[in-house]
């Protein structure tokens, strides 16, 4: 864990750092046919480079100790105790067609632990802190019956549940089945939105999230969000989420619905 | 098609009627775990009955010679003219689930030709007019480049375009292999979205949406948007859309685009 001096110098870093990216990403929010130039200097290509170098710059200046890993510089200073793990736009198909639910995700760990993670929607404005130990924080202009604490929803049978994925292509012919047990089990599912969906378990809109393909970048941040709001994030299996695990990710609203949801996206159900 | 008075006339109508309806759903929005009580009376319910019936009350003030075709309550003045075509709430997984995503729907037909349609996303404050014969007009605070008018994107190839739907869930195993030829055949394939897919195609964000089970007040409004911006929308076979067609509704941004969609989505191909 953190000490109280060094979690609060984190925590201003960490929302120094979102906010000037989100200043570089949201004037190429829907800016138009650009988006779509196929060489490797498309406006989503600067969005994304551009965010993630000043949030590296950010960090390094406010806590130097810090090492950083991001998708597209690479790892500094690995040997680090603290490690930023960041994805400046976490859901680019969603970015690249206008829909106002991507995210930039920054996460600090611990020898391996995310102990403060965000979520950010810069068009929006919303953002969700989730800090170890804390209850996870929301900050938005819709934030319905939230008063500013992001809270899951709790005391449903996972046939009540509402299931979230970004895509169908997440799945493959070996985890599909899985997939499909549990879209069976629920109550009714819904689809798109990368972190956002994970925000909007957080605040008690959906009660499941079951994904693949999942870089550390990708579930870092949310690791803190979830937990503080009162949730669980594992992978498929129940396990606590590693940087050397599957790629699977699972989040649940209601501690109780982790095993069933488990049992159905096991491989050998 | 409308006179210039009886037009200016039903414009302003709709545009109250939106007005109201959004101001019904919007405490609604993110309202909490309500939203899952089993009964009818659950909020979703109470806010897409409610904002029926003050739609319905709006038009039917100002626009006593029109009918009026909602989801909730049935056909009023079968033998009118013109006909009000309402879905107050477009997209109800997304409402649900707390995304910011769907819509208010409101067409005018003049002899089952849609006229006039508005798309409202009413947390967002976003608002696609389409007129036939004019250009499409876009109203919200994250209008990119648009100053205004929605207008879709041309001249890339079905390779190059973004696809977009709402469900997986859409398909069957008799349409699925179309559905999955098209996605074959383009850039990529983005999930969600319901009738604000459409408004993104309008604002050349999205090239191609293809979905079914669509009912005619899931599509009515959208032909106005799509065609004032410079899309095409028919169904599947490319024929235009009909209130006793089959349910299937595919939208192109640029009309070039709507015979290879046909071909991929043909269950002869």
């Amino acid at each position: 864990m953190l000490d109280p001096v060094t979690r609060d110098r984190a925590l201003q870093a960490a929302e120094a750092a979102v906010e000037v990216a989100g200043s570089v990403i949201r004037p190429f929010f829907r800016s138009g046919i650009a988006t779509h130039t196929k060489d490797d200097r498309s406006p989503v290509t600067i969005a994304d480079r551009t965010a993630e170098r000043v949030m590296r710059a950010v960090l390094t200046e406010r806590m130097p100790e810090a090492g950083i890993l991001g998708e597209e510089f690479g790892l500094e200073q690995p040997e680090a105790r603290l490690r930023w793990v960041l994805d400046p736009l976490d859901g680019t198909r969603a970015f690249i067609t206008g829909r106002p639910t991507f995210g930039i995700l920054l996460a600090l760990l611990v020898d391996d632990e995310p102990v403060l993670g965000l979520i950010d929607q810069p068009v929006l404005r919303e953002r969700w802190t989730g800090v170890a130990g804390r209850p996870t924080r929301f900050t938005g202009p819709f934030g319905g019956g939230t008063a500013g604490i992001a809270t899951t929803r709790r005391g449903m049978a996972l046939s009540e549940a509402e299931l979230s994925c970004t895509a169908p292509g997440m799945m493959d012919d070996r985890t599909r089945p899985g997939f499909q047990r549990l879209e069976a089990a629920v109550r009714r599912s819904s689809w798109g939105g990368d972190c956002y969906g994970y925000g909007l378990l957080a605040l008690g809109q959906i009660d499941v999230v079951a994904e693949r393909d999942m870089k550390p970048w990708d579930w870092a941040a949310l690791v803190p969000v979830v937990e503080g709001a009162g949730g669980r994030i594992t992978d498929w299996s129940g396990r606590p989420l590693r940087a050397d695990g599957d790629g699977s990710v699972l989040a649940v609203g209601d501690p109780a619905l982790l095993a069933p949801c488990v049992a159905c996206l096991s491989a050998a159900a």
